[in-house]
């Protein structure tokens, strides 16, 4: 069975510019650095298009692997830590991130 | 395109006990009143495996539409109404509902 991880983000004070540099810094150095993690499947990015209640989230990525080991061992990799690194100039305090394993239904 | 709800849940306070009354009426209860929406295409259901950063949450679902008319006309349902009545009992203050659109990838 895959294993997901979804990564949610807030939406950056500073108004419009703040959204549009971190969609540029996201879609330019951050996400090229996701697609270097070992065992990746794909991935795919949401715009936030309405926002109905609790957080003022702006983006969600689906990161998607093939099993719960290739998750854990690329939450484990250099890569990864390349990736946190740059997003915490690229979107600091703004993250959500969990892992997902499909439920009932 | 498709349009879809993201619908994530905060854990509720109260322990393991509380977490077991959540997805016991989140399934008994309010998901039979989403699958109830008019216009509905499906629902996933996700539960958090683990978390790694920012909010502390344990469920996320994906309710998708055949496209944003058809999401609209649902938000405005009273099939929704009734949903959201049921929701505000069974995790008061812990949903965050946002609607997604595709992005670049």
């Amino acid at each position: 069975m895959t294993a997901t991880l979804l990564a949610l983000y807030k939406r950056p004070v500073g108004g419009d510019e703040a959204l549009r540099t971190f969609w540029q810094r996201y879609r330019d150095e951050h996400m090229p650095l996701i697609e270097k993690l070992p065992g990746l499947r794909g991935t795919k990015i949401w715009n936030v298009a309405q926002h109905f209640a609790g957080e003022d989230l702006i983006a969600v990525t689906h990161i998607e692997f093939d099993d719960k080991n290739a998750l854990d061992a690329a939450m484990a990799s250099d890569e990864m830590k390349a990736a946190g690194r740059n997003l915490r100039e690229v979107a600091p305090g703004l993250l959500t991130l969990v892992a997902l394993e499909e439920s009932w239904s």
